[in-house]
């Protein structure tokens, strides 16, 4: 369904204008259509569909070392669903009941799952017998559901979402449960790495964290417009859901003890982090490894086109035995109109080919940055590789320095106010949850939380005046 | 949650008790857990999920090739879901339906998908423009849901379906689908012919195909007690859903036409076939090419441990860089309850390493379906994987077999009776709709349709009494 548009149509918006560039960018790259008649229901296009694919195959690549992966049902019975009162309390404005089978109403209504741990954790009971059934460690990749009354988003704020990836685990002990929060948030670093996507890393206050766990360490990505989305949360349960759901294992001495447990999930906004931190006024680019073409060739055409194509699709054949994911694009258009649809859906590489070209025996390279150089047609398969490795240096290395250009360190509220509007504000907090409050309304944002970086110099809490090493970033938050 | 359970707690009913054998199977191989609190609505295990995963990669790479992957949404509201009058009327009284958003109403009831058509039909609207959008293949792998009233069975009847992967193509004429319809048999067959599982091939009758197709061919396979499951169906849609929904697109002349459509779909049912086709009196038989373990090392250990074990890692270490997916099972229990438990998962091939062998230098190497040899500890690889291919053929074989002995041509009413009690009766018939209720009802069973073999020679349809070449397969059907 892409070839007979002329990609000339779309006008992608400047990046600059975010909200617009992202709405009207996930439409001219084929990422997701919004035109589904449920609202905050989408459909993937195609290529968003590859780009997911290649995206969460490295979560799997990432968790299959020493997780399994399984599948629980997506309907969950009220009287399973009302066991927690913490949980169900954080979740009932937003659940989705199924109440008819047929034209017959049901005996007990089921809820569309918005996360599974009311699920997950019965059959936690039953296959948990003995200390040595853990650690436990499942996950699963499926699609929850929450009635969202605020404005929803593609990828971002859904009423379907199609693509959670929650991690479910169970422990002995606290600390080592503990310790699966710290391995799931390096997990999750590891996979932002791999997509060139610096983020922060903060545990959220008391006030946010899941309902019922602990607490919750959560990722941010400071998106082009300043406000952050939260990418991925690992929340410690303890025992809580243990003791609701009789959750116990017989430890070494014959014991009954209640497991220990976490969880941390991923959802479809890697993906708009993705799309939206590295993507330019032309389109999406899209690091290395995740792009679902990694190379598109362009035949320069002069004259006679036979040998021009021949040579194109032997360069294809070439770098598609080396393992590289290549189209040539054969269309009648002119070069231009092919390198914009190209651009636009954020190929990392472009190859041009034309006969003066194959009389220097050469190629010419242009990575989706913009740096073209011509390089010699033997080798092309390690030039290839490198300049796709090579894009993802400039990838990460401009993320970096735009996530830190939008933070700021403030020491008054008034600082914190306006830093808010186009970044994140850290300032010091003294921890207090009443000052966490009076913080938040004054400066009109959402604390983040401690960062996990060095603490600061003492001083004071804005609010009590309190000296404190303490901080929090404070954003406004997707 | 595996090690902690002494496998020979598990009894296995021996597979001539099939139903038994069947529920047993699936809890002690750790395929699906049924104890989940709604009816119908199971879990997969890690190990039934990883067998999954590597089933449906299969599928993904014969779709590949020519297909997209996609994803629609699950929810469709009720007016788009009432379009297709035909469509409808096979589904209405199988449908859950959502009504509630947190404690409120919706404005618009949403049915969870019993199958994809009139969530995809309406995109595929906008999608197709121009001939040159023509064909459109997609595909998706998701949950689907009907509020089945007859008896449930795990993998067989479900109400939530966890891996329908569901076809939609579109094309520019009644004959190009009809051919893509052939393409989807085909592949499907191929699909099969990878798992070792053969199948019959029918064009349903008329009052048994999809609501809303021209036609339905279905592959079925025969279960241990002769009765047939239909595990993949593809349909010929024509012009009738793109008449409902308006799907049109331009031709080269410049007029409006409506697209022919076709459908296909492979469910968690293709496992069902696969446990059950395969499986024996100890358990599982997993083909080499889909079992999420291929080879288990069971060190067999008399005096020093040790150089066992570190013999046993080599082994594994050389045989994982061949890229094949094996164990060494390390624990402490004798080698006859390991056995015991690989067996049950259906490992294919299991070897055996101990003092004596090393010392003559040779591996023992036992295939599931029993054939054992000693071989040079030299050269395993290629002898695993030897090993692996030969399974392969033994299990065609003998499920080709057990096929074919338990159809018969049969040239009565009565001896169909008799026949379909432990199989599938061939007979004539003469292809009146009237013909076949009567069949039907006095057979005591359903038609599968006209088997796609040679013609019979001219007789007598039972019923009529008119002569024909025409013939029809009729079982018992889950």
């Amino acid at each position: 369904m892409t070839d007979s548009k002329d990609p000339r149509e779309a006008k992608l918006p400047e990046k600059s204008n975010f909200s617009e560039w992202y709405h009207e960018l996930l439409k001219s790259a084929e990422i997701i259509d919004v035109r589904y008649p449920v609202k905050g229901m989408c459909v993937w296009y195609p290529f968003g569909f590859a780009l997911r694919r290649s995206v969460y195959n490295i979560i799997k690549e990432l968790l299959d070392v020493d997780h399994y992966e399984t599948q629980f049902p997506l309907l969950i019975p009220e009287q399973e669903f009302m066991k927690e009162a913490e949980h169900i309390k954080g979740f009932e404005d937003e659940v989705y009941w199924v109440t008819h089978g047929g034209t017959s109403p049901l005996d007990v209504k089921l809820a569309l799952r918005p996360t599974s741990e009311t699920a997950i954790y019965p059959m936690f009971k039953l296959w948990i017998r003995s200390h040595a059934d853990l650690p436990l460690r499942v996950y699963q990749i499926i699609n929850t559901f929450r009635y969202e009354t605020k404005h929803t988003r593609p990828l971002i704020r859904l009423r379907e979402i199609t693509s959670f990836k929650e991690a479910h685990t169970a422990h002995a002990t606290w600390d080592e449960a503990a310790a699966q929060v710290e391995v799931a948030v390096e997990r999750y670093a590891e996979f932002y790495r791999r997509l060139a996507i610096p983020f922060l890393t903060c545990k959220r206050p008391s006030w946010d964290k899941f309902p019922g766990a602990d607490y919750s360490i959560a990722l941010d990505v400071i998106m082009p417009d300043g406000r952050t989305l939260q990418v991925g949360t690992a929340h410690l349960l303890g025992t809580n859901f243990a003791k609701t759901y009789g959750i116990t294992y017989e430890d070494a001495e014959g014991e009954q003890r209640l497991v220990n447990q976490s969880c941390y999930g991923i959802s479809e906004r890697c993906i708009a982090a993705l799309i939206s931190v590295h993507g330019d006024d032309r389109g999406l680019i899209l690091p290395w490894e995740v792009a679902p073409i990694q190379v598109v060739i362009v035949p320069i055409v002069f004259g006679d086109k036979a040998p021009i194509i021949e040579a194109c699709r032997a360069l294809e054949r070439e770098l598609s035995a080396a393992g590289i994911r290549v189209k040539v694009d054969e269309g009648d258009e002119r070069p231009g109109a092919k390198f914009y649809r190209w651009e636009m859906r954020g190929v990392p590489i472009r190859l041009e080919l034309g006969p003066r070209d194959m009389a220097k025996g050469q190629v010419v390279i242009v990575r989706r940055d913009g740096a073209k150089r011509a390089v010699p047609r033997d080798g092309i398969v390690e030039a290839v590789i490198e300049e796709g490795h090579a894009l993802q240096e400039v990838l990460a290395k401009k993320a970096r320095a735009s996530m830190e250009e939008h933070i700021r360190l403030v020491q008054t509220v008034e600082e914190a106010i306006e830093q808010v509007k186009t970044g994140v504000a850290r300032i010091r907090w003294c921890g207090s949850v009443d000052c966490g409050h009076q913080l938040e309304d004054l400066v009109g944002a959402n604390m983040l939380g401690e960062p996990r970086e060095e603490p600061l110099l003492p001083g004071p809490c804005p609010i009590c005046n309190a000296s404190t090493t303490g901080s929090t970033y404070m954003a406004r938050q997707y």
